[in-house]
């Protein structure tokens, strides 16, 4: 039995807050248990250096865990003067994820930025950050057709969802609180769409190989919570 | 009148709610109306090199905006590379506050550190984080008790909470809000204690060299205001 | 009675050398007794991005110890790779005290640079350096004005100084040297102009709350000072 | 067709040159066509900190691109003041995936660093920086029993690969080289033991979502071109 | 005797490999016996903007030694973050050696780089490093004559090339070593042309001071050697 | 004729201010003519890692400009946050050429830093500087040994002073101002003992390559002007 008592296939529960930023363009408090991240979606209107003059758009993301979001207090990045590489790495997960279904084209010369900042962390702060920039994503996406900045109804092309899996004890599980990701023998990531389309799979052996056989019940697993979260997305933005 | 139909000496609406952040000994979320600030307090065994082997304890302030917490958004210090001159100005501003009322020596050797965190900002982020961050800090201070880490009662000497005030068309005014702070001719924050002792004050002419009298008025409203902030702290700790 | 033997209202010896770097538009050496400041003023033809095209000039400071201008050496910022807060806290109030006594319409697109660069410290750096920063100022003004750079004569609005107080020992000083500034159980700094209009006031309890009375007598301690000091800038400017 | 003649499961010319830099406890010059890495490994005294005290050894990794590895100039990260985000992620790979075949725990309190630096590159460099690793860090490991450093024989549990696989133009490919992974639609990287355990597995949707049943093509393919390298790397230590 | 019984007026082994890097428009891998440096010139179109305007080019150098080039290894400058003292000398000494034997202005607005990377380091890397710089220079000009980048002949005025000299257990030697360097009481690195012209000289008292006399011995010396090192160049661009 | 009226083999008028600093050990103002630098010597009781536990000393420099010592205004390197090239390398130049006339052995395990601020540049500021810091470092030794920290008289071995020549318009001057610098065809350094030994020589062709006779020549001023200024530093001394 999992110290939570959740069923091997069971997410954590999970909710919504829209507009919870005055300022932001799009915004979400997302919970994924006690992970909590506040997602917020801006509009700027220059487009990096390469992409200029191509009349398309762009999406960039931030990743940030508030210093005192972990068991242990993190020092603060704006502090150490740099960013390290697991922050570096979730960023460029989280857009390059987000990127993967939005009309580039259709968004204009203009970059939307999407900051995930960890509020407070128990495990999946990756995974719940792309399912919460989505939200911000759209909100932002509304926010521009109703300022007529966009012209084509479809600049989204798909929801996308994200969860962590992992073996533990020899046993696949779905969504991995801290402490089952600390004691985990392999763990996953995946960001898949409405249609069960991958986007990103990302699968580590942290104490010993792993199996095709199990990668394949990793994206079973995975497969049922995103389309729990795709279904939560859908009513959260009714 | 002012826009948001408050009298001249008339706070925000300020609430704080305690034990916001799981892993934190401490912790607050404060509101001065739109302006909202996470406020943890952390213990770490470590003290600064000048006061090893003093038997004394430390308290230091951290302070940030998240890039969404403004009008525009403002760029990431973690991406830029360094905390700018106002971040280091304002971190400063709300050890040196807090500091001064706690007693080091019963500290023992160990430091707290003050994160005071910007989620959405409309004026006044420095003092609601000074109001917010005694909550935090008192709230650590009775978990180290409890702990047994703390020998003698009287850590904290006072209450302290801070205020801004300014003269917005010529007429002092409490509490600025972000467009007022903006047109502020002359702008002011005051931090006090429950006796009405000085702990900071920090005046500038905006626009012009203000004058004696002017200062006098200034301080009355924020000796008015911080009495208010006090006794909601005194509500907020019962 | 001081160790210096000044009287409570009595101010170090002052003194001021103008033109005392050939290259430089303005500058000035002031001494406050043992502490000695090389004030620079540099014009230079760019404008920060956000007064660009408004025909309206700006003016900044920079300022810096050398490293052996303190008791013990400290370490240089450029090769520690960063400014402290201190220096930047301290380059902000010099920059926003003569931004207030100049018009800066009147400059033109064109920013001046004040650069206070510490010989020798001994208490009272940043109050010297504004002080002597207004000479400098001043010489870079009619240098402008001799070039045909500046059209109308009222480009500087007034004379401001700057001196800093304290309670020591429970009694209100003046001018306070190094020694009783590491004593102050309050410390303060005023900006003053040749009308007693205030420019800046910053008071910070170090050990313990001070009341209004004190801040008043702090107050007029200051004004005194500044006196002084203008009527000195007055002298050395005919 | 390929460009390279290649077919779909074909793998491009490797080579592996043992011993290349006489000062390295281990080296190696690895060849995937025409990109060309140098890996080597060093052994240190010292542990981070985390570890110290636990009789455990570490493995890091280093990443670079020489700048004129690539078809342009790249900027030198030593004179840009930091590695980039793609550095960090694959410094992390490559360590993560050498680190979870040795046994730390026989390697004494010691850290091996393995640092890879692209000489030229045309695709493949974090997988080729990988399979050439192994080599070096085999090397370091017998160089170790050789000076009796090591106690037990099996520090080293397995034979690891790595290589990339794509979906390009609506096919399945092996190896891709810097043409075909620009404009693969899907680019996935796997790295895998000498008994087909998967290490480590990064796939990503570079245009549309991808299905199950392509990521199984591409593990199949993944599957035999580090069945090859493996043979390649046996073949290389005989 | 010399530990590589070479006579002291003898140059190490010396070779020269060129177009080792497809992208690059001029490479050369040069050796000093251990010494191995990978040099390339690379064409940029943009220049300093100090030049911009003047029709004029510009050529600027990198240097970097790999972290296991040394003995013991070295610190990746990427990873600490800064380029250290030495490393700056060196390049300046590289692109100020080159820049005085090219015709600038027959370049066009265009300017060219030249990477050092030191792939294995024992004593000599910068003069090895203009010596072979020189070379993938030439063959990068070379290339421009063939795009018809270039109108005249003669850009490149001479030859150059560079060697170190020493005093070591009083005996002046050609061609330092590393553990000659290092116990070496004078050291000194010489730049000449194909007519003994003196491009660059430094000199260095590294025990005791030297006399007129010893760095006349040195300079004949390492004349001797430069013309060995130009008559090797003008082999390898036969 | 030179512009300043001087001969050839004439230097500039040449002063030096002694325990011009309260706080230091040692410290001189030394003017070559326009070029004014402040020169201070600093105790510290930590030498670097490599030579602890040795019984040995160290001797380290650091050079800056002052932002406006130079004719257009140079940006302050703590702003930029790094120390360029050129400044590494003049501040490498002094502690080598100062280190080479100490006794480190009879130091004890201390580290003198030499601290060479230039306050006005009129072209020969490192030489100037390394003239100006063998007297700051003299008058450290001294009071060094007024406070018993040193028990042998002869730590420090030689007088040394350095001077820079040029060749300019085809002919050999000493001691060359900024102009003439700035049009020089070739520029040296040299660093000397007050017996003629030579501690350093640094020597590049601006615009084409000198001889070895223009080099004799060079080396005879440099000689001349060097004895001249340790006869001045003999009387600075007395």
């Amino acid at each position: 039995m999992r110290v939570s008592q959740r069923a091997a296939n069971e997410m954590r529960r999970v909710s919504f807050e829209r507009n919870i930023i005055k300022h932001a363009e799009g915004s979400c408090l997302i919970k994924f248990g006690d992970t909590h991240i506040l997602c917020t979606a801006s509009i700027e209107d220059r487009v990096p250096v390469w992409i200029r003059h191509s009349g398309k758009g762009w999406i960039t993301a931030e990743y940030s865990m508030l210093p005192r979001s972990t068991k242990e207090r993190t020092r603060r990045e704006a502090s150490t003067g740099k960013q390290n590489g697991r922050t570096l790495e979730i960023q460029r997960l989280i857009a390059r994820s987000l990127r993967s279904v939005v009309n580039l084209q259709e968004l204009g010369e203009r970059k939307i930025i999407l900051d995930c900042d960890v509020l407070q962390a128990d495990g999946g702060t990756r995974t719940a950050s792309i399912t919460g920039a989505w939200v911000a994503l759209y909100d932002c996406l509304s926010y521009m057709q109703t300022k007529k900045l966009l012209t084509r109804k479809k600049v989204l092309k798909h929801h996308i969802a994200a969860v962590s899996c992992g073996i533990v004890n020899g046993l696949p599980l779905l969504d991995l609180d801290y402490e089952e990701d600390s004691s985990a023998q392999t763990d996953a990531n995946f960001v898949m769409t409405d249609d069960e389309g991958i986007i990103e799979i990302q699968g580590s052996a942290e104490k010993k190989p792993f199996s095709q056989e199990e990668l394949t019940s990793l994206i079973s697993l995975a497969s049922r919570g995103i389309s729990h979260l795709i279904a939560m997305q859908k009513l959260a933005i009714l």
